[in-house]
């Protein structure tokens, strides 16, 4: 609970006060004002989190966290359980989806394990965190102990601030977990008020029965566990999972190192939640990668304000998302530190 | 002409074909099928476009075309006519936006002056094709003539040419031109058949007054002029410009080479249509960079059924939102040719 409480307290407002100063420079780029849109944005919101005028992003790191789900014995899946633990071999070996985005955009991948089902071959790569066995069958009881959730979370710190010493620039959020769409479904709707129903997607692809199970299920976690909306903790430990714990640790440790933070799709926007329930400052430091194809998505996006980046219909998790939108983040920093002025180019500036 | 009709006459349907083979090729790699959206979109339509079953896309080359206006005269935009080749130079210094998004994403830029109204100092990466010093007011009578629109497309053919030499696997197209715009929503308006207002924006930031006047003048140039909608160089030649006919001349060489072209923004898509009414089969080479803030840009797109793959609120031009589409199209290329297959890497596939 130390390096919990910590962490938090560690934890400032960003900076609106650059934000101005920064349009001033945006502006007298050879640009008509306000043309580059979202990239002047993002530049903006970099150098408010930063408190760096001119920053750059050379180290760009994904986390990326596995971990199961007791939940998948209600059948809300399409998928096998032992996916879990071959997509993290799978990481491992640079096959997957992430892998090949965050090499396109220059980011290294952090994998580490918070809760896999199995025991895992170990790997120079993979970080073993394991916190228990997958999670207990939410539908039943409460997913985790108390004290396992703060532990998750931790975990998830003390990653971060592992990888810190070799340096991070921005940071990103990714998971694989089987099932994992329906503790951040529950999620979801207990921190955003919203029905099941209305926050329940086809995760990996299931078909109109496993639906209505999976927002069945998600009622009836709810139901038993009563967990408290306004402590995060306590949803974490009785309808999340370990991974989820992990991402909203690395979501409170980069705020607390005023680094921004991009988070991916629907399970990472779920501990998110989790992170600002525990600490509402965490918000600025966020951006949404990109616009989710699962419903819930979008939800989690207007509780927190938060813009996406891409809408390339994308749906696969992992950090595939926000893994381009680093891309077109760090565009934006570019353009503020690299463009031409009107004056130190000769362009004439708009007639008034 | 000659050229122009040899160009044309080269411009096969793309390969429909190819696209069930590579959704299958796709849908072998990890991850759930589909779930990379847009990305996997993309990789296929290179593949149709390019016929190479694992196309890659290491010559990225944007096409920046400059070119003046007599409809200035009117008093239609924000900035004075000067500020074209002031940018011009500012392009060939590195210093302009798409100087910086290029390199961002590994492309080269190629700068050329197509109809800029004063004499450019020579540069090693400019290249002076004038037609003209300007063209004329076409709110008083044609724009150019028709010899002068032919040699325009045909100008564009020919430096798409001599830079395919140096090899290009994507292109894209970028645009310089104080007043550009006005001719833009012209010949938007009377190829999609839309009414100039729905169709004219504020450019790079006109008050009400002078897109008042903006949309007074394109409807003047219109019945003054005439054009026929069908003749896609009629409308260049009498509502059109230079540069746009240049850029009409790439988007039709790209495609009569088998290589997918990014079109950017508005005037890109000007552009755009009339290479599309020259030869409507080059529609399915073409892909749209983002959505820009212009009106006039969303109607295009509906027109000719492209969806943008970005929406960052950009209205630059100069290639900028194409330059940061292409790094997203080669992310759905590498998608392609870099993931595992669930065979290789021992992964489970969906339980049926």
């Amino acid at each position: 609970m130390k390096l919990f409480n910590e962490t938090i307290a560690k934890i400032e407002k960003i900076d609106f006060s650059l934000g101005a100063d920064t349009q001033k420079r945006l502006d007298f780029l050879t640009k008509p004002q306000g043309s580059l849109g979202r990239l002047e944005e993002l530049a903006k919101q970099i150098v408010e989190i930063t408190r760096v005028k001119n920053p750059s992003l050379p180290h760009k790191v994904i986390f990326v966290m596995a971990g199961d789900h007791g939940v998948t014995q209600e059948g809300i899946s399409a998928f096998p359980q032992e996916v879990t633990p071959q997509m993290v071999y799978n990481f491992l070996q640079g096959g997957a989806g992430i892998n090949v985005l965050a090499k396109h955009v220059g980011a290294r991948v952090v994998v580490a394990d918070l809760g896999v089902a199995v025991d895992l071959k170990p790997h120079p790569q993979l970080l073993s965190r394991k916190i228990n066995y997958g999670t207990k069958n939410m539908a039943k009881g409460p997913a985790m102990t108390r004290e396992e959730a703060v532990r998750s979370v931790e975990n998830g710190i003390t990653i971060f601030e592992e990888e810190f010493k070799r340096g991070i620039s921005i940071a990103a959020t990714g998971e694989m977990g089987i099932g994992n769409t329906t503790p951040s479904s529950a999620i979801v709707s207990l921190i955003t008020g919203q029905s099941p129903e209305a926050v329940t997607g086809r995760g990996t692809g299931i078909d109109d029965g496993a639906w209505e199970r999976k927002v069945a299920v998600i009622k009836k976690a709810i139901e038993i566990n009563k967990p408290n909306a306004k402590d995060g903790i306590d949803v974490l430990m009785k309808v999340g999972g370990y991974e989820i714990g992990g991402l909203a640790g690395v979501i409170l440790a980069a705020a607390s190192r005023r680094l921004p933070i991009v988070v991916d799709g629907f399970i990472s926007s779920a501990a998110a939640l989790i992170a600002y329930t525990i600490e509402p400052k965490v918000k600025d430091y966020m951006i949404a990668g990109h616009a989710s194809v699962e419903q819930g998505h979008k939800v989690v996006c207007a509780y927190l304000g938060l813009k996406p980046i891409l809408n390339l219909d994308l749906r696969l998790g992992e950090g595939t998302g926000a893994a381009l939108a680093i891309g077109v983040i760090e565009a934006g920093v570019k353009i503020l530190n690299e463009m031409a002025t009107f004056e130190s180019a000769q362009v004439s500036q708009k007639e008034s």
